[in-house]
């Protein structure tokens, strides 16, 4: 059978959920971020999980490569197609199936986004806490084992998903976990599918786990006279145990843009963002607590409010960040790279990357999910002046080198995808022969997601 | 290479940490439980990953199995050694190799037991929360991916283990994970090994999440009418997201069994058991909620207490549970089986398996981590009655076809060893080929632990 044939029996199969279309091949082999144009050679719609079962028997028997997609907002390339091949756009597939609040379980098909997610959800006072920042679909947070601004109250979506109906690629449907709380039956496919980037099978269904909306939510901001600061503040508050739902760093660079782009008057100097969900005597307590060691590191300015505005008003520098990041050099793309350490590292690494950043003379504000240990540099480059391109890439190489170092990871929560394939041998040694191993068990004509994640033929 | 080569080649490697004596072999093919015993042909006990890598190198030449054994707590089988071969008792890897309470990660050898490692452990103010009940090794509660009383709020081996050393079938020596809070850096292997029982690889170095010791700790217990009234209060608590350490039950044959064996006259109805952790403030307004609740739901004495000696005396029913229930029948020994429901179901699972048990006329007391869905039945069975026995394990596979039917998982804790075997197919179907084909990929001569967990040839 060949690609055309295959092309073929789809399109007689999907009908216009099939198509060939410049703008659509396009659309879905271009990126958020800096990546060269990869686009396939067609793309589907299918509706179902049987489709989608369907289509990958008759890519596996004709060898087409097949890339999952979701909502387009990876930032490591993974949606690419440097093989060609079809394209598998999930955005039909955007229902949500169930949701019981009883067992705090929604069961969604993979193609609905996190804010149609909770929206669904916000009747049932329940919701899903996961909270990567842009309006990713769930089937892709989960195939990047995305995490967020809550991941350090609620874990990410390794912690939030139960359960899934895969198809792999031969087109055999199976399905992973229950609706149990925990299980101890046999290997953890669950957690293999997640963040394995597409690369092992195609997730049709997700059972994942929801929370109650807390009684009280109270945000707060404060300025701190410099990062060492800011930063100490965190490693005591997560030491002595404060119950955080977030807690955010912003760098002076990103005040300053922000200053700029909102027309605000905030001190530009690095700031922490927090936010405290429960009880209200326990928010209180818990947000007292906090003002109290940050201003025994030297914050001022604590703000802090409970009321829904008040607190998007407290926290829209975190909200508008990326773009007002943007606004600091017009025009500019931004290489944006994430890496997570221990975080007693996490001073130490945040100035060695910004000596690094200085020593460049790109711009580079950091921020990021300090509570986690992770951070984020957007590194900001003139589209197409490639040296550049080239200086952004070998600092977000260098960074994830120091992370390793520093017994950390390459990324918290950005993935692999093709940006960080070159790193991978570096952070997982023999271990990612391993990966190989299991990608070749169960995809041995390679034909899911090629070009990523595991080492490459 | 022959199996006796191997052995002479390992005794002129570890010298008398080798053994072929009839006690050390009966000792380790024996099982707390009701399996018959199946010793290995040797037993050897390294100090270091590079001696488990040697060991293995050579059983793989030989095709040697290997059977990787820690505490031998294992309520399944999972040490036993159907086709004979080498016992690797993990006792002298007991080191804590470092504890870093700047981080909360503690790196430790796989033969420490979870008593030790909290005593030496407390002098820093930090402790490992995942309490299976039995004083198992580390390693084997990786290995079975264990839970227990505290994972309804410190979750279980899967949300604690960040990052693992593993000798592979063939000797190879990988890492996986890291010390960072979270990656998404390629396959979770780390979650792969973790409940794999020893048939991907041994483990021998993990390193863990900790967690501060709370500030107070408060405990309770209260009786029930009924276990209908019991459960629906849990659900209530779980759902108003009331933040609880532990909850358990125990129903009212475990209360008499404790009375007999104790001396004791708490009523004889089902018991509820709870603990809070956090601040004075957070502890009280938790009890008093649950108070509140449970009150709702006809509970009377809730009895709670915040010093320690009280505390271990409300508690001492749930901590003499199993020698309380052997003790209802002199010389008995104990089909002791666990499975995990979504929390809705809980009531009609145990309403449902108690009906069945006493249809069956053996004596089977249930209690249980109820925050999680998931409980215990102690079936007591005469010694050496085979009938007895075999009715026993047909009651045993009962309740894991009825918490399949409800949706959840035929183990939440104990694990498949040889004793869930049979019951793999109908929870995971095609998906347990998957496991098979992952088992392949890394063990393709299958020599670890043969017989257990994934489809035998």
């Amino acid at each position: 059978m060949t690609i055309d044939t295959v092309f073929t029996e789809l399109s007689s199969m999907l009908g216009d959920r099939l198509s060939r279309s410049k703008s659509d091949l396009s659309h879905h082999g271009g990126s958020e971020t800096h990546f060269a144009p990869a686009p396939p050679d067609a793309v589907a719609w299918p509706e179902t999980t049987d489709e989608v079962s369907r289509i990958l028997h008759l890519c596996h028997a004709a060898s087409v490569p097949v890339i999952p997609y979701g909502a387009g907002t990876s930032l490591e390339g993974h949606t690419s197609a440097p093989m060609g091949g079809l394209c598998i756009d999930m955005s039909r597939m955007n229902r949500v199936v169930s949701a019981d609040p009883g067992d705090m379980i929604a069961v969604v098909q993979p193609g609905v986004t996190r804010e149609e997610l909770n929206h669904e959800l916000r009747a049932l006072g329940v919701f899903f806490p996961v909270d990567p920042g842009a309006n990713a679909s769930i089937g892709g947070m989960a195939a990047t084992r995305a995490s967020g601004t809550t991941t350090v109250r609620y874990g990410s979506m390794r912690d939030n998903v139960l359960g899934l109906t895969v198809v792999l690629a031969d087109g055999r449907i199976i399905k992973t976990g229950s609706r149990a709380a925990k299980s101890a039956s046999g290997y953890d496919l669950t957690a293999l599918f997640l963040g394995s980037e597409g690369t092992l099978g195609i997730m049709t269904e997700l059972t994942l786990r929801l929370h109650g909306v807390p009684e009280q939510i109270s945000a707060g901001i404060c300025a701190f006279p410099d990062m060492a600061s800011a930063v100490g503040a965190v490693q005591q508050v997560i030491q002595m145990g404060i119950p955080m739902a977030r807690i955010e760093f912003v760098d002076a660079d990103t005040a300053r843009a922000f200053n700029g782009y909102a027309g605000t008057d905030m001190p530009e100097c690095p700031h922490l963002l927090v936010e405290f969900h429960g009880s209200p005597t326990a928010v209180a307590e818990a947000s007292e607590a906090f003002g109290e060691i940050a201003t025994d590191f030297g914050a001022t300015g604590y703000e802090h409010a409970t009321r829904t505005e008040d607190r998007n008003a407290l926290w829209k520098i975190r909200h508008h960040a990326y773009y007002a990041v943007l606004s600091l050099r017009p025009g500019a793309k931004a290489v944006v790279t994430d890496i997570c350490v221990p975080i007693s590292k996490l001073a130490e690494a945040i100035t060695e990357t910004q000596a690094d950043i200085a020593a460049s003379g790109l711009m580079g504000p950091i921020l990021g999910h300090v509570g986690d240990g992770n951070f984020h540099a957007a590194l900001l480059i003139e589209d197409g002046n490639e040296p550049e391109k080239a200086a952004a890439k070998d600092l977000a190489a260098r960074m994830s080198t120091r992370a390793l170092a520093m017994g950390g990871t390459i990324t918290g929560e950005h993935g692999i995808g093709m940006g960080k394939l070159g790193l991978m041998g570096a952070e997982h040694g023999p271990a990612w022969s391993v990966m190989g191993d299991i990608k070749t068990a169960l995809d041995p004509k390679g034909i899911l997601n090629p070009g990523k994640l595991v080492p490459q033929g």
